[in-house]
């Protein structure tokens, strides 16, 4: 027993002076080494009791988070050897390699909402406890970004291409599983700022219990992605379609990874689902991880070779309509729209019922000539303003019997910064004033 | 002087007996030959005096305000005998031949309410006076749609044509004056709805006065308009021109008339303001009225000959405009959409910043892949309530952060009722719900 004392009095006393560098400005990099050999010595179930003690001695938690860092990243590269084989194949930027370094930075953040949350129950220290919560909210905060980053861009990004080969199990399953750890998140999120309305007691047990609950759900999903789902992207997508993911990611979002710009050549073009030739070669399916090939024994793949452009379709950059649609759209729009081009003539108004009738006479016609002659100085003076860049928008609202009117006047650009002309857009606010609490997509009732 | 009040009294007497008869249910057409015999020997200064009397004596003022019809009718008859001719020269439902006849309808209003205010002043019951202010509103409020119908007509289907042919003057001219009347029957309706702010006898004398001018202002209009204006028309409007307006007319609206559909003939082609040759020929010239060639003579006519459709223009039937121009407005609206097709497969997003990120892999992608698994039973639910008819809408709201997000689907259908898709519009209302009071175009500052 002594001895067990000494030894970990010892521990302690070397992490404290580690811990101490760190405080005093020194590298944590420069320290790892040290670190390493400290914690090495020291079963991951002894450490929150010791951090525990050090929080006592005055250490804050966020140095002691430092310290966390470098216990799990040394605690991962003991049990995962493949990932970093995966990893290194894999150029800086592409889109598979920052996967699997989110999921390092995922897998640390779990493990030390499970540390921090076991400290949690065995602190005494009324001014430790808050310290503690403190950096678990931290922890927990950044973890809700991890579906709206990783899991968002896998689901967004990467499961079109597999549907496509009709791999659509695959992703409807890493989805299911991602909306529960979403979930499992944001109830640790609300259980944290809830504590006030349980007992101390109360509210830890069960943290502590969801936490870790949380904590291996997450770590679940990275192994199964690290061993199943990202071999399996690496076996069938090819540089085209790596190319189109990368050109979209930015729009989305990381965790916790800053990726540089990555092209694999200007000879290779982006290929988005839609233009994939979806049916697996035989080395494709050879090259699947095993779990995948098995699952694939049971029933026959299913290509979804759906082409996206028809015949007269516009192509609008963000997808391919026919005139009757965008007909449709514009009549369907919340907001009625009157453009006038860069020479101040009505050039296109949105059809249907609208607040302000708009009939085919109006086309052509110059701007300053459609307004009632005493406005006529304004409607110039907004357009001036526009042409020149000096005021982006212009907007009004007026009330029209039960109608709450607002209008809105911006000028429109391309791509170079010339001007295009000037959009009004006219719409009934009125209902959009009424509307208070929330209805969400499950509350719907047919 | 008691022959003048037998005269008068005589005269009552008469019409006494003819309102009754309107009032026991007889026809006002049948009886107008004998209305007609009773007031033509009635100056219209008596007028007021007598329907007072008749008033007291317990007719309503309602059924006096249909004597007074024929008695306006009577008085246009006598003035103007040209307006019938061009009338006549006109096939029922011909936009011009409408005007006229609305300008019939604007002169007997414009004269009843003159009478009527006349009528107030000398009028001391306070039943009687509740009843005539309850015309005097109903007048009013007629008049103000002249405003919206009438004159908008004018303003909107007609300008464009003699703009194009460089009579921009004239339509300027009209439409400030229109808009003087419009300002002075607004002023009147303010005036009657805040009667109870002034003494009754400042009440009175105010109304009067400016119920006068308002009468003048709408019958000098008639007068411009049917002396200038519309032989103007005439001379220069061809069948096409006519055949668009009538298109269009029924969008807008009528004052007191509801004309036929009228028809040049199928080998006549609408033609729009942007499609005609705007050059005046020597025929046109001289068949002008006097007082437009005068006005011609000082300047040379400036035809804009400006072509609407551009190389390339897609023709969204209401307007042209290219990709560029698309992507421009679609960027612009307040509103993200995201369209799917019948097939429910995702076809277009709108670009630039929105609430819900998209990116272009999202294209060609079936809608029930695009939703976590768990609510795509109600994604589907709501699909098939579109495709069967049986719901026009579907609504969802939810706060995000500063956000409150408004989220609308709706079913598209081609014009034979056939399902094109669905429609996807997120905006965020938080703005919208801070606004308060009005902001008119008058109102902006540079």
């Amino acid at each position: 027993m002594t001895e067990l004392l000494n030894n970990r009095e010892y521990k302690k006393e070397q992490l404290k002076n580690l811990l101490k560098k760190i405080h005093e400005g020194e590298d944590v990099n420069k320290l790892k080494a040290e670190f390493k050999a400290a914690l090495s010595s020291i079963s991951p179930l002894e450490i929150p009791l010791i951090e525990q003690e050090l929080v006592k001695e005055g250490i804050s938690a966020k140095e002691i988070a430092k310290m966390c860092d470098i216990h799990v990243e040394l605690f991962r590269e003991a049990v995962s050897g493949t990932d970093e084989l995966e990893e290194k194949d894999l150029p800086e930027g592409h889109p598979l390699r920052t996967l699997y370094e989110e999921n390092k930075e995922i897998m640390k953040d779990a493990e030390m909402l499970n540390l921090y949350a076991s400290t949690l129950v065995n602190t005494k220290d009324e001014r430790m406890r808050k310290e503690i919560l403190g950096v678990l909210e931290e922890i927990v905060g950044n973890l809700r970004k991890v579906g709206f980053t990783h899991y968002n861009r896998e689901e967004m990004l990467t499961f079109p291409y597999i549907e496509r080969r009709g791999l659509t199990a695959i992703a409807t399953v890493l989805w299911t599983k991602h909306d529960e750890i979403r979930f499992m998140i944001k109830r640790l999120a609300e259980l944290l700022a809830g504590r006030e309305e349980m007992s101390w007691e109360e509210f830890v047990e069960k943290f502590k219990a969801k936490a870790s609950e949380t904590s291996f759900a997450l770590s679940d999903m990275v192994f199964r992605e690290n061993n199943i789902y990202y071999p399996t992207l690496k076996a069938l997508l090819t540089e085209g379609e790596w190319k189109a993911i990368r050109q979209q990611e930015d729009e989305i979002g990381y965790y916790k990874v800053n990726p540089p710009m990555w092209d694999p050549g200007e000879n290779v073009k982006p290929l988005h689902p839609w233009e994939i030739d979806p049916e697996l070669s035989v080395e494709q399916l050879l090259e699947l991880p095993k779990e995948v090939q098995q699952a694939l024994k049971g029933q026959p793949l299913e290509f979804d070779k759906a082409e996206l452009k028809r015949e007269g379709d516009i192509d609008l950059g963000t997808g391919y309509v026919n005139v009757e649609e965008l007909k449709a759209i514009f009549e369907a729009l919340p907001v009625d729209v009157t453009f006038i081009d860069k020479d101040d003539r009505v050039r296109f108004f949105s059809p249907g019922e609208r607040i302000f009738v708009r009939t085919p006479s109006v086309l052509g016609r110059p701007v300053q000539l459609c307004h009632p002659p005493k406005s006529v100085h304004i409607v110039n003076k907004i357009l001036k303003a526009f042409k020149e860049g000096r005021k982006k928008e212009a907007t009004f609202w007026i009330r029209m019997g039960p109608k709450y009117v607002y209008i809105k006047y911006v000028p429109l650009f391309d791509e170079n910064g010339n001007y295009l002309g000037t959009l009004e857009m006219t719409m009934d606010i009125a209902e959009y004033k009424k509307i208070d609490g929330e209805k969400r997509l499950l509350d719907w009732r047919d």
